[in-house]
């Protein structure tokens, strides 16, 4: 049995009396690495050294944290294969998936350090001094985004690297100038150590504070609040359920002084089939959804769980029992998350007017914790009417609602909640019909997609992984693409400052060559 | 008697069966207006038709909005004396002041306009798709901010004009592309009666939907409670007290969906002279300083009530005095206020330590609610171990500190709480020195001001007027600059929407010429 130990800054620490394993989810064995709940201590250790840390970093040069960024993603990228079977170990995913998941990770570690070196990001804004201008002077005003400060990142379950350790929060957060403590996911704590020490090594070796990063270890919930309610952190990042993301939530707000709390809790993601649509293309549209809802066993914060399609077409239906047949089922992260699938499940089909529509008929059958993909139906009558139907089930499983009319859909689509993705299938002459749908759908998610399907979730400058509550606390931002990193940002002015004292940023000699708003006008250029 | 009305978009109302009057803080004489306390039933109904007005109010264009605001702006530019008169009996305030509100009012609504004309505020981004990618095609993606819908603007009572009715927060809330009811402050009635008409008329003359407006009346906070937590309402902004900001914040975060809630709650926007500044300017840094202290009978949210100096010389202590005791008092907002004022004085003032240092010599004889300017000090012992003297006093009262030593004075920066601005008075050697406490500073306001006063607050693109909390609820943002606008939107991303169904900042022809972020390049251009 290896023991794993708690990360803080560049010393590790094992105070903690409470273990706990690491698990391979389908055969339950121990996969021989024990962890140590995180102490009191240890974590106000941790979230002291981020504080301190906090002075310095914050003060490092875009250059400077590129170099920090893409240190991680170099020792992401060569720490061998390991990672790759730990992680396999812990999670039940398939090696394809964490290879994937891996040059994601480093992806988005790497757009940040580029969004750090090219460094227009900071959004600089200078208005210049009129010294003459009557009744009063006008002073001199420079605006720029600075960090927030020591940040809380929770590892989620069902991305064990892209939305973890070093995912997209750590990586925005680090990016913004913002220390960072990541509370573990107890699913894949293995995976957790071997990313942190990476981390650990990568500050190290780039002249990092001692205090950037800490990973620390916990198998309950008590950690995890302790740290959000944490005087010195000033904003927390959150992937995972709706029910730990508003507890946290309500955590955060109502401390003392309230942060920050940015938790993706995840949605049904509805898709929208018209009619004409389907008559051209329906086969093909039946078979990207049943491989939509089952993509990573449903275990994608973007897997479509509702699906309402105009009429009835016997034909369509048809290609959806077949295609949902085809989809296999596999292992899911753990236990309690098969536990609750299967709940869910049976809560859902034991509603009046719920319909077993098509199942998996390809089962794995030499694992446990194995999840079989179902797809139901009912009548948008019973859909209406049944809350509970429009809440996620973590899993492959999905429900199809057909409507007999336009106004049937515009209905359901008026009675969404909030959601991260809403996509619509139609031919571009029914879309333009349909502009009243695209009109709600936008009121609704944080990305509409057109002819696809939401499980891809490109990682880039125009990507919204977002949306309206209940999806996220926060529909003003995104975990994944560069606009994430203004979570861990707030704007600071500075009136007549000498150019002396001036960060680079805002300075009137424009030496990095970003783009500034100086007085209404964007120019990369020096002033005088 | 005249009796106002509830403004519900284009009707009036008058159901209420609460009377409360205008009453000239002065003399305590009625001025002749009544009104009502707005019923459950004119509440839902501004709400319901701000929800509805939205749909058609968040598709105008951005020359639309600006016909709109320029409206607005026109009407309270052209609407006469009477808007004066009416303003000064309600609040005590001179003409002078009055007039320059009315112009810091319309010049903050021809900015937004002047925004919304040039219109790149939407942050639009797109990456076009890469069909032939592998392992997987990227899809076209395409991003902008789209409003959140209706928004509560609480009027406050210390900027008749400016943050109230027309204020910044209406106006930035308009431009974004969001319906607004307004809570009118019960201490500035009539006025809010007379712009509340000036943008009922100007959002019929533009052609702007029914409910894009409403300002609704009442005497206590019921009404302002009951609208923080409609449903229907997606955001909330305010300006006033820590006690009153504090609730209505708790109130929105508590909501079954919480919703972002802007208060900015005014802060004691610490000043520090550096040693050598002190020798040279001293007297002129007391003059500002009492000057500032005693701006608008120190009911500004910038007002200064800190001030810390090191070396105790006597030339900048009588200076102080002497600029102090020719400073003038003046009629306070209402009775409230003054009590409040002079009872938080006696508080700090029974404090042992704490000293009375100098008072205006310059009483208004002739006015009753008149409050008389007050200096206080304390050492730096006093100041550090009793919190209460970090609050704000509303009202033309300041303390200051002297200490010994640099270190005495950063002590006291690191332990401050969150501020709308800091100042510091230094040469421009000195301020390299003293390089800590400014970075300290701007940690824990929102602006930083050098050899100033922080009473102006510019109207431009490079303003905060905002900081962390208890300064405000959301240091991300501020009440005052272009930026303002950015609290009532949230991203939005189209995946492969046609051509045909983009909005105009998002087409491949840039037919708006906005700055856009086309494939990480920022660019006028079209694509293709």
């Amino acid at each position: 049995m290896k023991q794993e130990l708690q990360i803080i800054g560049f010393d590790n620490s094992g105070k903690g009396t409470e273990p706990f394993y690491s698990f391979n989810p389908a055969t339950q064995i121990n996969n021989g690495y024990s962890f140590l709940n995180a102490t009191n201590d240890e974590i106000n250790q941790a979230v002291a050294k981020a504080a301190s840390a906090f002075q310095v970093y914050r003060k490092k040069s875009g250059m400077e944290k590129t170099a920090f960024l893409t240190a991680i993603a170099e020792g992401i990228l060569t720490t061998g294969d390991e990672l790759v079977t730990v992680c396999c170990d812990e999670t039940g995913l398939p090696p394809a998936r964490i290879e994937g998941e891996r040059m994601r990770t480093v992806n988005q570690l790497k757009m940040f350090a580029a969004l750090l070196t090219e460094g227009s990001w900071v959004d600089a804004r200078i208005d210049t001094a009129i010294p003459d201008r009557a009744p009063v002077p006008k002073p001199d005003l420079r605006f720029m985004q600075i960090p927030l400060g020591p940040v809380v990142v929770f590892g989620a379950s069902n991305f064990p690297l892209a939305f973890s350790v070093a995912g997209g929060d750590t990586a925005s957060a680090l990016a913004a100038g913002c220390p960072v403590v990541v509370k573990a996911h107890p699913a894949h704590p293995a995976t957790s150590a071997i990313i942190g020490k990476i981390i650990q090594t990568a500050a190290q070796n780039t002249n990092m504070p001692d205090g950037v990063f800490s990973l620390l270890f916990d198998n309950g919930i008590e950690a995890g609040v302790r740290l959000v309610k944490h005087p010195l952190i000033k904003a927390v990042a959150f992937t995972g359920s709706y029910k730990a993301g508003k507890a946290l939530y309500d955590a955060a707000v109502s401390r003392p002084e309230p942060i920050p709390m940015y938790a993706e809790m995840g949605s049904t993601n509805p898709v929208f089939v018209l009619p004409q649509v389907m008559k051209l293309r329906g086969a093909e549209i039946a078979a990207g959804y049943a491989a939509a809802v089952t993509l990573g066993i449903g275990q994608f914060c973007t897997n479509p769980g509702i699906m309402v399609y105009q009429n009835n077409d016997e034909d369509f239906k048809l290609s959806l029992q077949l295609a949902f047949e085809k989809t296999s089922g596999g292992v899911m992260l753990t236990p309690n998350i098969l536990s609750a699938y299967n709940s869910n499940l049976q809560k859902h089909l034991a509603i009046p007017g719920v319909e077993h529509f098509a199942s998996s008929s390809l089962k794995t059958v030499d694992a446990t914790n194995n999840a079989v993909p179902v797809l139901l139906s009912a009548e948008s009558s019973v859909f209406n009417s049944e809350s509970i139907l429009s809440e996620e089930i973590f899993g492959p499983a999905s429900m199809v609602i057909p409507v007999a009319t336009k106004k049937d859909m515009l209905d359901i689509a008026e009675n969404l909640s909030g959601h991260l993705t809403a996509t619509v299938h139609g031919t571009e002459e029914e879309l333009i019909e349909y502009k009243e749908l695209l009109d709600i759908l936008e009121q609704k998610a944080g990305r509409v997609i057109i002819n696809g399907f939401p499980t891809g979730v490109e990682v880039c400058s125009a990507m919204v992984h977002g949306g309206p509550f209940p999806a996220t606390t926060d529909s003003k931002t995104t975990s994944v693409g560069t606009k994430a990193i203004d979570r861990f940002t707030r704007p600071v002015c500075y009136q007549n400052m000498p150019q002396s004292l001036l960060p680079a940023e805002l300075k009137n000699e424009n030496s990095l060559h970003i783009s500034r708003l100086i007085n209404g006008e964007r120019t990369n250029k020096n002033i005088g």
